[in-house]
């Protein structure tokens, strides 16, 4: 079987970013630390990841990337001057069948990540507009997340996007 | 293949409701329009569907039935005295794999609905609860769903479950 990151181009989309490179791609296994760092960077994730045991984090890699329905990308950004190239962005997008609104596809975006010291110069403007592109691609009719409520800055920003904060978003801890 | 509605064992739960026999089960094709028909006997699913076109949910019915991550189910009322065993709720089950939370698989459920004479009688309710235990077979860490804002009963119902209205639900119509 052929996986989403063996199938991949090389890079899903290529842009400038305040003059330095930066490109989407499909994540692979040597991109989980990098991934996982993103996660455990953060307000509401650091309580919840555990960087130092990577196992559980490949497994569900390996469930990702075996299922043409779910995209995990990363964003990297090239060197300005030497250095390597660095993974700075991360997010998942899932494509659900449904039996609702005609039977549509929705699109569902999760775990969108961009590293702190590069917030707010257009990195996750980029990753949601190339998933909103990748949806309508696929012929999604909808596209949907959920985002904690404490996150003012992060709904302000899917909402400039096109996004309404028509539902709420319940979650139950099993 | 084996689809999930092939596979299925006649069914998942008998329960007493009212002094009659209800039941959950996969659904089948010939389920489509009465499972159509209850997504669109609704305040907000109404200008939604078209029951007169079956093609496009016979579609959508497919793609979720050849997937093992995604569940259709109905819920059926057998007569008290006479007549037809009847559809009267349904609901999609939905299991999705993630890095965030040490690699946790989550499940979602969409689309639940219960013929308006039957509410309150706790079919809703039998419903989530077993969309819950199933979540917890299946290993899953957190269970999710978006419920419309105007929905304030959806809201109380789901609280009495456990779920928590901590995230904003965004939607984009693509």
């Amino acid at each position: 079987m052929v996986t989403n990151s063996q199938a991949a181009l090389p890079f899903l989309l290529t842009v400038d970013v305040d003059g330095r490179t930066f490109r989407l791609r499909h994540a692979s296994p040597s991109d989980l630390p990098a991934i996982v760092s993103l996660l455990a960077d953060d307000s509401l994730g650091s309580g919840r990841e555990r960087t130092e045991d990577l196992a559980p984090y490949e497994h569900a890699f390996e469930a990702i990337d075996a299922d043409p329905s779910h995209l995990l990308i990363v964003g990297e950004l090239l060197p300005g001057g030497g250095g390597e190239t660095a993974v700075v962005a991360t997010f998942q997008l899932s494509f659900l069948p449904g039996i609702s609104r005609r039977g549509a596809w929705r699109s569902q975006i999760e775990a969108v990540r961009v590293a702190d010291s590069l917030r707010g110069n257009g990195i996750g403007n980029v990753m949601v507009q190339w998933a909103i592109d990748e949806s309508r691609r696929r012929g999604c009719a909808l596209m949907q997340l959920t985002t904690h409520k404490t996150r003012l800055a992060a709904h302000r920003f899917y909402e400039r996007l096109g996004f309404e904060a028509s539902h709420e978003g319940m979650k139950l801890t099993l």
